[in-house]
């Protein structure tokens, strides 16, 4: 990597992804000269520790762009939309973790192991995908390239830490409380900005973001686009059911997939996710060795295991997919890319 | 209902499932005129409230079934081994809710709602289905009467008390030592007689029971062959990835199917469950109206909702499926056998 000192902004630095975008940075010795935080107004004033040294953490405004070479935003499809293209406009080059630009045909959406090239065309802005997303392609695509892939289905188990650090909070005063048999008003999950909220702790809640007119909700139209996009495969069947769980950090992933290649067997799969990058193979149900999200938190590989041939189509496999949704899902997957775009020397 | 004053037994009368049933037996005023409550030596000598009066547990014996007419077993699949066939020997018919029988070709497998004309061939013994796989028929057997069906996906979300009592007092001791930063060693999940045992509370384990040689599991197998049985579908393809996930009481499922029938619309899935029976359907997404488990606690019914058409394929639809699965996933369930035993003069 072409060394440089960088002026790099976290827009969002005090969210639960904006905290794991500056510790990652910090752990990959991203070659910052300058690092600008900000935030909205409300966490404008606090104070974040980067390599030893406190940074107050600014509001942000179309100005706090000035001279910045990459900025990582994480605060909000809304900011995204407003101060994006203000950035851009400053000659920054935005890596965008919200879901505001992620469809947009002339805006890439990025997972480094599966189509780092699509940097190449970057006008600006490209696009993290969703959390949930990005774990499956990092392990649906080694397959695709060696026995193609023609239809997915997943259903997914979601940690609360992907609505936010309020809900990491929420959870945890609940599940307190009904151990204590103490009364509670859920207010945050599923959809904080929805109208009703249910409780979570020792529960099972089947909607993350609203809902659509087709009875999907946006997350699970989500896996199913960016999906399609990131993999270039439009005519790919997905079908996506999202759910959170009572987990704090860590997605979990049921999916059956069917590739085009006959008599594929379960051991040459196992075989191409050893060898693939970014990803743990974790299957040896003699050993009860299969991915959980207690032991994936704070790691950056995505990990699958379980996997095993379908009973009754020579086609079908069925695999489990884990990840720190706040890593390779947000943090990591983000910061990667800016890694790709030095790495390309697509960074002026 | 014929009236009669019967002789039952509950075998197991003081875990999880041996409690529900005993509640049940009284909720329902099933025509009771001596209850025997049955266990292990451990246990023996326990008392047990029925109708508001104390009944003192016993250690099961071959001689405990002299004049018994109906017979719940809920004690183990070694148990039922040793005792059922005693039982039937000395003219107890047998409702009997481990897995020692399902699979037993002389042995009918039944949910009421499904299949309760195999009553009918009993020889003594009736199995009652594995908890995941009684909700599922349940509300897959109208789509089938209605539509035809080819094929089933179902990923589970399942409760530890499926695991049986200890497994409950482990997640709550655990999450509040997680609460508390306190430590702790997981002893008893993902299954107590295997040898590795890991963290549930804020965790998701994607084992239940143990592993077959062809890495799927036998909770996974179950809900497989079960299902075909039930149905009397050899033919239909099911597969089952079963997880558990730190939840009280309440099996989840997410399940992908494909009809039979051209061009139905998710509307005639709904119409057709709505009125199907044991089924409550809880599915509009403008109410954010979906199943929980924390809602279905204590209930006998089979919740339905999330119902949507699949975006590629014309034959395919998403159904959630969640249920209390100590009642209608146990002793409920047998309970309903024994009162449909008596329905159609099966008792003599």
């Amino acid at each position: 990597m072409e060394q440089k000192n960088l002026h790099v902004a976290v827009v969002g630095a005090t969210g639960a992804v904006g905290q794991q975008m500056i510790q990652t940075l910090e752990k990959r010795n991203f070659p910052i000269g300058t690092l600008t935080l900000l935030s909205s107004e409300r966490s404008a004033g606090k104070k974040v520790m980067f390599k030893g040294q406190e940074i107050e953490v600014q509001a942000a405004k179309p100005e706090s762009f000035e001279t910045v070479d990459i900025a990582l935003f994480s605060a909000g499809g809304a900011v995204s939309k407003a101060l994006a293209p203000e950035a851009v406009k400053r000659g920054a080059i935005v890596v965008d973790n919200t879901s505001a630009f992620r469809m947009d045909e002339n805006v890439p959406l990025v997972v480094p192991e599966v189509n780092e090239e699509d940097l190449k065309w970057h006008n600006g802005i490209i696009a993290n995908p969703n959390c949930s997303t990005i774990q499956m392609v990092v392990a649906l695509e080694p397959i695709r390239q060696a026995f193609g892939l023609k239809k997915v289905i997943v259903s997914t188990y979601q940690a609360v830490s992907g609505a936010g650090a309020q809900a990491i909070t929420e959870l945890k005063s609940q599940a307190k409380a009904i151990l204590e048999g103490a009364s509670f008003t859920p207010e945050i999950l599923p959809v904080k900005s929805d109208r009703k909220h249910y409780q979570m702790a020792f529960n099972v809640i089947p909607q993350i973001d609203k809902f659509q007119d087709n009875g999907f909700t946006f997350e699970e139209i989500k896996m199913i686009n960016e999906t399609k996009k990131i993999m270039h495969m439009p005519e790919l069947e997905v079908a996506a059911t999202c759910v959170r769980i009572p987990v704090i950090t860590g997605h979990s992933e049921s999916v059956y997939i069917e590739v085009e290649k006959d008599a594929v067997s379960a051991e040459e799969i196992k075989h191409v996710l050893k060898e693939a990058p970014g990803i743990v193979l974790q299957d040896d149900p003699s050993e009860q060795l299969y991915p959980m999200p207690a032991d994936c938190e704070g790691k950056s590989e995505v990990f699958v295991g379980r996997i095993r041939k379908d009973l009754d189509r020579d086609h079908g496999f069925h695999l489990w997919i884990v990840s720190d949704n706040l890593l390779k899902g947000a943090a990591w997957n983000s910061v990667q890319i800016a890694e790709s775009l030095l790495k390309l020397g697509l960074v002026k």
